[in-house]
């Protein structure tokens, strides 16, 4: 048996660990006495539209059967037209892969772009951490660089890391687990770091990690990342626009102007045959194509949002401000260990931010009812509390 | 940019090849002038009930949400309990991975047995093609096995196969591309010789790879591999049974008297995760679970069976008889490419069997409507006449 894969599965993620923990607690004390903000499991219902897409499109008989392999032509078509419409980009059909999900849309990215001679990877930390797992099963290193402060890029730690062997920056904005939006500036300083050391032998691909896009507050602009980076590929989720995060549908998008654009898709639809993705799931694929700009009632995220920020704030929590995703990224007062310790007794869930590379923070999940939210309040001011925290 | 994973997007499949290129002549010479063969697409609509069970379901909001990664446990309970029904074996809920179709059940496996000392899988030929494929991208090597007469196990050939680096041996039955099903007796024959050379420092798995498991004809019994050798695994498929073929649902199931069966689960989860597999679609886990022993319209399969065999066989034509899956293995009455150029003039199009390793026989898939078969017998009579054979 693989010892590594051993290990992947014996010591499962952290958030994974989390989440079954915090199923296995409310099935033992009842589902009201644990606020588990611990995954991104979105708690907004699907969008009636899309159910009502999916009633529809079962009664086409050939609804369930194999598309090729990446992806029926016309979904691939509407999307490619939705791209132009909404980015001003121009993304071609044949630049288009459907995905089962942005995890394997990623997977399949570094399996692609791993040779023996170049193989590293490149992301800021505070990171998503299934990135280091979906690199390795790919034969590559990931490089982790802190993050300046506020949570944005570090060019000098960057340029330092970047070597012959570079093949890759990961870029996740609106991020995980920080609710950062990178601006067109800080986006374009990051490029022109990268592009100095991209050569026409040994270019240097952006990857746009994407699940996000659409939950973003306040009226932030997401900057589209293939209009500021030419070698770049977006990989995208409907996992939490649509709230279908267990229907597993997205793609992969190969930017026109990338080097040898045609050459790299043939290279993921490879890697995507390799990996086991006949392709992605024939139904998800068409309701997605129709429901194109269409999104869960973000609104209750935006609520969420405020009121859960707001609350730990006035507690005297040190937290910053998320503009986009579900996330709350909070200081721990206490060191971590400690500090999760009390939240667990109090019934609070949330993931330590060391999973994602950094120390003594953590990530709150605000994708759940604004009930729980409510409810959770006097929780986390008992905790606020506890940890002597004084109001603001 | 990984070379092995462009070749394999670049040089696609022969089987997808030729279901493209059916594709496209379709759309420019007509629906009706080809004769599509090629692909395991199951032309039967999935039953009533599948579509009215998905209906239902995607009013629960919870429906989309992520399951476990291994699958949600009722799911697996009832999947445990209809193995127990219909096979009268033990199959432990904890031994139950879910899987995103087989392809991905295939590829998590040998991700999970392929280590640095031990990695040779052996098949015997003809067999399905992505086998090859799946190994190697897992870092294994597959050694295949010539058939003996009629498509049996060559027992005599297979001994000489087996090293110390044999991990495990990949049995499909039914066959794709033959239709074979192994009797009891054959396969405990295999086992005996199998079981001789399985340690307990190094045991060699038999993978089952049943996706056509309930696509049987003439009453053929299709034995239960777990009760007949304990060192297995069971891949298995809707696809075909459902017909949901795009999909993508599907599971692994590990025998609990396999050795270090825990083990050995937790590392198919670990390859799971590594491969970007996050949980196999909710709404097909749950869709499946409450259509265990239900199929669609298998006689429409076995109609068109009769009548392309009894054709086929009428005009001269070698082949054997399938007694399950939906596909015919002829042997080809001329060298394969001219056999193959010929009937393309035609507009029959086939398989050619040296993509499942071995020479000059094709592979027809008769999942199609009785209405192709129908209007494609004349055509197949003047491949038979072109080809100079004569009629029974």
């Amino acid at each position: 048996m693989n010892k590594k894969m051993y290990e992947l599965g014996s010591k499962r993620s952290v958030i994974r660990e989390l989440f079954e923990y915090g199923k296995e607690y409310a099935e033992v004390h009842g589902k009201d006495s644990v606020f588990d903000f611990t995954i991104g499991n979105p708690n907004i219902p699907a969008p009636h539209t899309v159910n009502d897409l999916i009633k529809q499109a079962v009664d086409n008989p050939d609804i369930h059967l194999y598309t090729s392999a990446e992806g029926d032509k016309e979904v691939r078509k509407k999307i490619s037209a939705y791209i132009k419409k909404e980015f001003n980009a121009d993304m071609p059909v044949q630049n288009i892969y459907m995905t089962t999900g942005a995890a394997a849309a990623l997977s399949i990215v570094f399996k692609a772009l791993v040779d023996e001679e170049r193989n590293e990877f490149i992301v800021f930390a505070p990171y998503f951490p299934e990135y280091k797992v979906f690199v390795e099963a790919a034969g590559g290193v990931l490089n982790v660089q802190r993050a300046a402060e506020n949570f944005g890029f570090n060019l000098e730690g960057l340029e330092k890391l970047i070597t012959p062997r570079t093949v890759g920056v990961i870029i996740n904005s609106p991020s995980n687990p920080t609710g950062r939006i990178y601006s067109k500036e800080e986006l374009s300083h990051l490029f022109e770091v990268i592009a100095k050391r991209s050569t026409k032998e040994k270019p240097i691909y952006v990857i746009a990690d994407e699940p996000y896009r659409e939950l973003v507050y306040d009226d932030t602009e997401v900057p589209y990342i293939p209009n500021l980076y030419d070698n770049s590929i977006v990989c995208y989720s409907w996992s939490k626009s649509l709230s279908l995060a267990g229907e597993r549908i997205g793609y992969i998008a190969v930017s026109p102007k990338a080097q040898n654009d045609r050459e790299l898709f043939l290279t993921i639809c490879g890697a995507g045959r390799a990996l086991g993705y006949v392709c992605a799931s024939s139904l998800f694929q068409y309701v997605v194509s129709e429901s194109l700009g269409l999104t869960a009632d973000i609104e209750i995220y935006k609520h969420n949002r405020d009121r859960l920020y707001g609350a730990l704030k006035e507690y005297g929590f040190t937290l910053i401000e998320p503009k986009g995703a579900f996330y709350i990224f909070m200081k721990s007062p206490l060191p971590n260990d400690d500090f999760m310790k009390i939240a667990k007794s109090l019934g609070i869930l949330f993931v330590p931010s060391e999973t994602f590379g950094v120390d003594n923070w953590v990530r709150i999940a605000y994708c759940v009812s604004p009930d729980v939210i409510e409810r959770s309040l006097p929780h986390f001011k008992k905790l606020a509390e506890i940890c002597g925290l004084k109001k603001e």
